[in-house]
């Protein structure tokens, strides 16, 4: 049987080189060489099994997200990611299982050129943590407590996905495979991030639902919200799956693990915004505006007030 | 009952404030300000419930010791602790837990001025993930390739004392506090390892077991070793705790979890080294020779050659 060091060795050899690595994986830490003007922007998240993710995911599926998820966050932060570390505990050393996870790792990780530098391996129930590093420029980081009354709120893709993937399987009913690719295989936006710097004001990616992540935003601002539910982008798949739009404007406003962009930009902006979201090749939406106050008003198309039947995700009452 | 928010804003009330921090808990990510003509040094280890801490142990103890290993990783480097991130996982949030866990990891965060900075709290089996960062001057850093033939081999402090608490612990015998201490409060060596900067020529910590961790030394350098196990330095509890010489021996060749360092220097250097102990008021000790070859041949103090049951912790194996 495998043991530690075969899995690492493992690891090890699948790694992409950066030249600002010194010292990667094999030694008691990385060593680094953060470049001159930039500021280091570090995320760390961790995946559960059971919990972030249904026991049955595929190993490789598992890989992805648990980089994607970090790498959503260096996006909503407006930065360039550049390194990872990644803990992996597993109930026994299996090289297949850690070989297909770093097939999803890898393929994210040379998509976005960032080189896994170190971390651990052990036993334990199923979970990975992955700390991600990025670089921004001082000052130029899209942070939550920047937005102001009257700017307006976007939302990159298409929310709601990704519940509607969770309920599908939960419920063991069709298995839209657009859907599950949502969940299985988010799109961290780091390129529309990058691409925002300068323009939006405030930012934070889906992770907990829209209304959740939304009012993170309020809160850290000292603003309120008004947002139109039915301006929220909806993909062919999730109408095509969920009939009823009551139910899909509740996937939408409350549904987590779609790590699409939330973000607030001045209407002076809104041409730029467009901009940016081509740039990227992302689509963008706009979905409201910022108030005065607190809270968020969430209203249909036609005006009517709109509520859900709970706001968001939280990792312990899910 | 407490959620995922309450729990964050009880870390943040405890956290370490510094001014290279521009931006800690509470966004996507942190932002940090690397200062100009340091490298990063990044280590990562996760510490599972029964695997790493038998469950029964003090939550304070949990959070000691969640950074102390992380801390030791830097200390191995030669590298000045700056910041954490910390990933929780627990079956339900629990803020009495919380409080008590904080209690252990902020008195030795203080200790040492490192700040948390960032992190996330999810629900699943106990498990504690932390990433620790620390700086150190570009080619500074003590590697583990770095040994040559005809080095002294040197460590701190008394191993075996984590092993023989744990083993006490696990056959339920006598519990004496000043091992149960060190297998629980481990001492990172920082100040240690900063003072050998220049002197030696390798180190790693001893988290496996010094043979283990010894051997990674050799095969990372190319070199074999001589180790008297009888150079040990025993400590009073462990002599009291072990009659036997031969099981007392295997628990300081192969117990793992004393987080000393091992590491190698010229004979040129012995002044410097035994200067840098006591600068860092750290007990050090010459144990062995670095040999041109492969491998380590243990001796007793008598010169005859000596082998343990097992050479060392395999986080799989154990």
């Amino acid at each position: 049987m495998a043991g530690e060091f075969d899995l690492i060795d493992r690891i090890r050899a699948r790694v992409l080189a950066r030249a600002d690595v010194a010292l990667g994986i094999g030694d008691d830490a990385a060593l680094l060489q953060p470049p001159l003007g930039r500021q280091l922007v570090v995320a760390m998240d961790t995946l559960n099994s059971g919990v972030h993710f249904p026991p049955a995911t595929a190993p490789a599926d598992i890989g992805w997200k648990a980089l994607a998820v970090n790498l959503s966050d260096l996006a909503a932060m407006g930065a360039l990611p550049a390194w990872c570390t990644l803990s992996l505990s597993m109930p026994e050393p299996d090289p297949v299982w850690v070989d297909a996870f770093l097939d999803g790792f890898d393929a994210l990780a040379r998509a976005h050129d960032v080189a896994l530098v170190g971390g651990d391996t052990t036993r334990g129930p199923l979970s990975v943590c992955v700390t991600a590093f990025g670089l921004v420029a001082p000052g130029a980081a899209l942070r939550r407590n920047g937005a102001q009354a009257g700017d307006d709120i976007w939302i990159s893709g298409t929310p709601g996905d990704a519940a509607a993937a969770l309920a599908q399987w939960s419920d063991g009913g069709t298995r839209d495979p657009v859907l599950r690719a949502r969940l299985d295989r988010p799109t961290p936006r780091v390129e529309l991030g990058l691409a925002l710097a300068g323009h939006a004001h405030a930012a934070i990616d889906v992770s907990d639902g829209l209304l959740a992540d939304l009012g993170h935003v309020c809160r850290a601002s000292g603003v309120g919200a008004m947002l139109d539910i039915d301006a929220v982008p909806v993909s062919a798949a999730l109408r095509n799956a969920v009939d009823d739009v009551h139910a899909r404007r509740a996937l939408q406003a409350s549904g987590g693990d779609d790590y699409e962009l939330c973000f607030t930009a001045p209407v002076s902006a809104r041409d730029a915004i467009v901009a940016a979201g081509a740039a990227s090749a992302t689509p963008v939406a706009r979905i409201g505006r910022m108030i005065e106050g607190a809270g968020i008003a969430v209203s249909t198309g036609e005006g009517a007030p709109w509520s859900p039947a709970r706001a968001g995700w939280d990792h312990f009452a899910g």
